[in-house]
């Protein structure tokens, strides 16, 4: 692996916090595939902290510049490089720290395996910044799956110990198309409002919060992945634990089916207009690791931002001594929130790989068959 | 990926259940290691249906038949091959179900994927039975990792609604042993107990639990894996759901993390004799994907045994009626119990990959240099 | 990589000289296609030696048993193994050279790499045996291919200072038939008679000679594979390289292009039926790393056979002295004589990958179109 | 693969001739390694067309930026991204042959894999352009091996009917520095005035002339890289497969062996100073896929350049009609003078990544140890 995935479709990940730019490389994308630039935008400023007062309150210009794979606004089937150049930094806030690594960030373990030479300020490449070129693959991704009928969309289901509504059976386009125009990625918006105060609160107390992730996908065809290691829950985890503080991925009833019957948790298959369904998904949309057809459903937990301001103990790499440290700067008090749409992301370039692989996109857009 | 995973120990499981034989292909194991098989059988028995009255009633022979890789009881550092005869089987059990899918199963999503081809007599390629080869690598694994002092656990953290005692904070190479020892793979007795009535009843009901094991590794050192897709949770996430029946895993604090608060899940550092360590590990002895030293901490959720012996609602796929199937045959209530063996395995098994990796273990036992 | 190659199409050998026996893994395979058993064996025996006394009088059977991967005569899709047992060894004509490696073997690198633990007797998993694996894996290519009217064919292109003819611009099935069809694959009977004089003059010498191998394709659709490493020759140069013995690969004119001016190396394009067609093929059917539609054609050079029976200056590594050496035995002269079905094998694998990546060939035999 | 290649190294390269910029992503760098960008620079620089009246007028700023993976001079262990923009650039030399595919190129191909969507512009993705950023990667892998006693010269060992002496049994890095040093990288001045001449005289005929550049690498310890698919040949050859033109690649005695007798292409084993060394090297210095610990010795057959101001023979792919075609614009007779650098370049990143595997270089440049 390394910071790369994806099998017809490689998605590699490049830039350090505090260096000059963030990007993505993508190499295998079918060509001539419109790419909406607009469009792209849009899903690119869903992740932007700064649109809502709960966010870091650093702001940078999240606008990719392609260096290649684009001519005349469609993919021309050559590996396409995105980069985002990073402009609002303040060095300062995170200089103090190079012996004293900070609790729940990747400090010391970056330490030990390059022997301080990691470039870790701002988080170097383990940041949050990293999911901003993640958010311009799969943006690109799913434009190509919408044409093909394929759809996502992601929301909070969970943040601190407010619970949103689950995603329906049979999630819409529509639905998603809504969740996408809301600032604040919730099907409750009584829960969203109390997801808000949640995050306000922890902020107030220098605290922070966790949250999980759900993301649906419709319009797969059944018949895409593979037995064992090949299959759809193996792609898809592989990626999502990419994703900075994701801790945990489930897929259809998750953990909850280890507490439920074989009787309940069975998902009974059904005829609708000659198309084969289930009533139910606890399967998520997987049966041994290839799709049936029915949404793709999956969820993926977010730790707490391990950036606090609150005093916490620690060690001095340099001394050997036991020290209490205190974190300054500006942190995000929930990352769940803008972690719906790269948990979206990852989703749908994993997506686009598979119908790569099984869907015969290869080559160009007119060898595409869903079937 | 397809029916294998590792990066420098490439491991590749084959065979049907109703085939002539199941087995593993162990590609970039390090020459010169002992490989104990005794020891190794007994960990294979650990998964063998038939020891205790809660599982299947089938019989097999786990002795697997290595057809390359060992000379005189140790690596040669060539391929290793591991061979599973198929013996006790009754055919007749499966042969009813080829047109009408069981809910819950691959049936259906392996007629799509290879329009009927697939053998799927007894599950074919998606069978319970393909658990016992990876036990084989992952035995193997463990025996090698042994020796460098990092050594595993595997127990039943939940089945149906009981909950066993999680890990301590440092579990230790006794705690494994004792473990491994137990027929039913638990901590606390009691909640054993429960558990064994919980699967009794459920069976007795032709009904079916699910469960979830918990697996530990202690001896890891810091510094291991990588950021983002290199990471440590990237790769034992691809090979865990690789398990059939796997539909969740989380590190550490994992789900429960996201309803944690910041102050609360990160794990302070501090200092013991000398080495760092951690006062909690909610990380899961992972921050950044590479470890830190902590042991390293996993759950792996099964859904509950799909094969009931109950009706259930399906469809015909040659007549497109809807239909209601049930399934005859022996079944187990619960997979959990032999999983956690498996899930062992498996983590050792990656284990070992990232030790080769990161550790220098490639090429022989005294590690290469160089110059 | 490993002892393994592939990208969709994954296949893997394993085994030793004078292990239990040797066999392939292939995953990826689409299902439902018939494996035809007496016409795989006819291309088996191709690679056989003893049927011809010019090669080692070693005779072992070469039968492969199916332990997975076939069902009713037929690909079902899952991961396919096959064994071939090693029966007719004499491990004693191995055995001195523990310490004494032989000149152009690999017992010197193993003794380096693995320290002495890889079981080197009759060269271990660098030992030509590990070629019949790759025949099978090889044949079974061809007959899904050639159900896409791909068709293949190898011969010596030359044999010490002995050339045979070259193919035609536009080798045929039928020419490919015949080829097969001889007991020393060459086109000009005259060149095979010149060729098997110098084997035999080379073994009553006590010495051995090299040989080119030439390979050709028929069918292969224009626009498979892409830029870069990517390509058709990265592909098939990393497979070729793996056959022990293959010192040089080349594409078309390989080499000879070197000396060309462009002018006469650049194929015109042209028209023939409406089909675009070169009028000569420099490029062997490559151009940019993507077929253009014309046969593919290359070349593998093979080095003279190391075991010879002269003897050699070498050195005791137990000892450290510089020693001659003797190696008795039973040698061929000449391995390019059976290493024409190997060449054409491994080049047939890899043109199925190709054709599952490009051509529509994944999951069921439906699916595949040319075009 | 697609446009990257190595195992635990990944480099991938992106860019189009006619596109913003050409670049290259390193993934897996090992972390406090300095860079000299002044030594770099002039690795860069032997490529660069315009210091020599024999190659393409076009000038170019082939400086990197970097954009990650650096920090104060030094890799910190992050994924390498470095950009080279694309400046002086004439579109209007390439435009009139959408249609009209030009002998010997891409066009054709590219154009039915990506039903013109490709950018052919200056051939796109598939331009010599793209050896830039591979000269990047490498120029840096050769700093990173030198440091490890690991040194790699390339000459031009034919242009036409010239033939350059061969490199000695045992090169030094004084002579690799000589050569490095000479605008012309040739052995014997007096063959490399014969191939200037030949060069010259193809250019005034509005043709061009092919060539075999030969690379030898020292310093290389015995024991590095694996049998069959996994050996030293597979994994160049990979790579230099994927250096646009490259038609042929042997190593040692390559083709020449097989013309040779074994008697006379072993290379014996004798010992000096107690090191074990082949007083031949038709091995190249790889025997099994291995390293022997001799110096490492390739050659890479080079077409001639395909764009020829002749008149010549294709098709209108949009009439369906044979057609005349002449190609204005600036090009080189011979790219084998600038591809010397680019041969090396890949070689040492090749070399780089196995080092990385066998070598214990990975993560930091104090190699890492488990326990």
């Amino acid at each position: 692996m390394s910071s790369e995935f994806g099998k017809l479709l490689r998605v590699s990940v490049f830039g350090e916090s505090h260096g000059p730019a963030v990007g993505v490389l993508m190499d295998g994308l079918p060509s001539g595939e419109a790419v909406d630039i607009a469009e792209l935008q849009r899903f690119l400023d869903r992740r932007r902290p700064g649109q809502d007062a709960l966010s870091t309150s650093r702001r940078e210009a999240d606008v990719p510049r392609f260096l290649s794979g684009l001519s005349d606004g469609r993919t021309n089937g050559f590996p396409l490089l995105a980069v985002l150049e990073n402009r609002d930094q303040r060095p300062g806030d995170y200089n103090a720290f190079r012996d004293v690594p900070r609790p729940g960030h990747a400090d010391y373990t970056a330490f030990v395996k390059w022997r301080g030479a990691a470039d870790m300020r701002g988080g170097g490449h383990f940041s949050g910044r990293l999911t901003a070129p993640l958010c311009v693959a799969g943006g690109i991704a799913k434009q190509i799956l919408a044409r093909r009928g394929i759809y996502s969309g992601a929301h909070l289901y969970r943040v601190a110990d407010v619970f949103d509504h689950a995603f329906p059976l049979r999630p819409t386009e529509e639905l998603f198309d809504a969740l996408a125009g809301k600032p604040f990625p919730v099907l409750s918006d009584a829960a969203g409002e109390a997801m808000r105060a949640a995050v306000e609160k922890a902020r107030r107390e220098s605290d922070s919060v966790g949250g999980v992730v759900e993301c649906a996908a419709i319009g797969i065809p059944a018949g895409w992945g593979g037995p064992m290691f090949e299959g759809m829950e193996s792609r898809l985890s592989a990626a999502l634990f990419g994703i900075p503080a994701v801790k945990g991925v489930e897929f259809g009833a998750g953990f909850a089916a280890s507490g439920l019957s074989g009787s309940r948790n069975n998902d009974p298959f059904a005829l609708e207009q000659g198309r084969v369904v289930t009533t139910s998904n606890h399967s998520g949309g997987i049966l041994g690791g290839i799709t049936d057809g029915m949404p793709l459903l999956l969820r993926a937990a977010f730790k707490p931002v391990p950036s606090i301001a609150r005093p916490q103990r620690s060690v001095n790499l340099a001394t050997g001594e036991e020290v209490t440290l205190t974190i300054p700067g500006r942190h995000d008090a929930c990352v769940a929130q803008r972690a719906a749409p790269v948990v979206e992301a990852v989703t749908a370039a994993v997506v686009l790989d598979v119908a790569l692989e099984y869907g015969g996109l290869n080559g160009h857009t007119e060898r595409s068959r869903a079937d």
